[in-house]
């Protein structure tokens, strides 16, 4: 008999947890996970649905799973997805099987979601850690977003974008964990969540 | 006006905070707290008062605090101690000023405490964190034990430390994380109780 056994050991964390990164538009949610992935922690990181054609430098299977209008259809209609949107007549979502399928692996799972996603993740799987990433200044938040709007050909309303921040700091009770991703220091963001799945593996429960 | 103003965003700990390194007598607290004073990181580590004569090798102010038996019970009479013990004839106990002036200069604190003191320190200061070390295997803790035992020329009686052992982790419910402290991999344990900290700090309140 081992010291766990005899000593009725069961207290850690031992098996996969479920990480969910968001935080508001333009705060750098996918250079985070871009350079997570880089890293050699074995994560399993969640690939997203989505009915468009693919960009040139996308690949099928690592940036999004890319299925026809009536493939998505269908997974809505299984109940497959967890969630999922219809944006600009494409439609988007997290297909069950990638979270289910990794956790059991034995794998953390990483995903990527905005406000409302990592709200509805929280409801279907309570023991989700969620990770609110923050900019460090409205300053240099806005010029992210400018940034973004210029390539998109958009406008950008930082007072709409500061009161809608706003809102999502008032859910903020589903969150466990804030960092701020300040500009120039992704490298310190990435330190920083991996040491948050570190330490949440050694809580005891 | 910040960013920080705006969105109303007091929701770090910003504050320093109390940890607690415990576990059972010969897990190796003294290692794991000599190693992290060697780590680059600001903390406040305790410094115990005692009575007893300084060994050869230790410093005062660094080791211990080395006191008067009636400066000591003096510190006693005006409850200046979180905890103290008689132990051998002498006195050794945890001055209060050596928690609180550490964290009201922003520091971390870090202290080194049997579960009993654990316990106290939490009754004290409930927002404490505290973490539990754990042996990896019977076998290397009994190692430890019998070693230690063979300096002080007393004896080793397992199935005692075992018991005492269960007891203490029937009381796990006050703690808050559990690292094994493996041999050969202190490494590893510093650097899962410093995940532990920065993750501490970048827990929403």
């Amino acid at each position: 008999m081992t010291l766990a056994e005899k000593v009725n050991f069961h207290i850690l964390h031992e098996g996969a947890l479920l990480f969910v990164i968001s935080g508001p538009s333009g705060v750098g949610k996918d250079s985070v996970v871009k350079a997570l992935k880089r890293r050699p922690a074995k994560f399993h990181f969640v690939i997203t649905a989505n009915t468009r054609v693919p960009r040139p430098d996308e690949v099928e299977g690592v940036d999004y799973f890319f299925v026809s209008k009536a493939h998505f259809e269908e997974m809505i209609k299984n109940n497959e997805l967890v969630e999922w949107a219809h944006v600009y007549g494409d439609y988007k979502g997290v297909p069950k099987s990638q979270i289910e399928g990794a956790l059991a692996s034995g794998k953390d799972v990483l995903m990527r979601l905005d406000v409302q996603g990592a709200k509805k993740i929280k409801s279907l799987y309570p023991s989700a850690i969620l990770i609110f990433l923050l900019p460090s200044s409205e300053e240099e938040w806005r010029r992210r977003l400018e940034e973004r709007a210029r390539e998109q050909g958009t406008d950008v309303d930082m007072d709409i974008r500061i009161e809608k921040m706003k809102e999502e700091l008032a859910t903020l009770g589903i969150f466990d964990y804030a960092v701020i991703n300040a500009d120039g220091q992704l490298n310190q963001t990435v330190e920083t969540i991996l040491a948050i799945i570190t330490a949440e593996h050694h809580k005891l429960v």
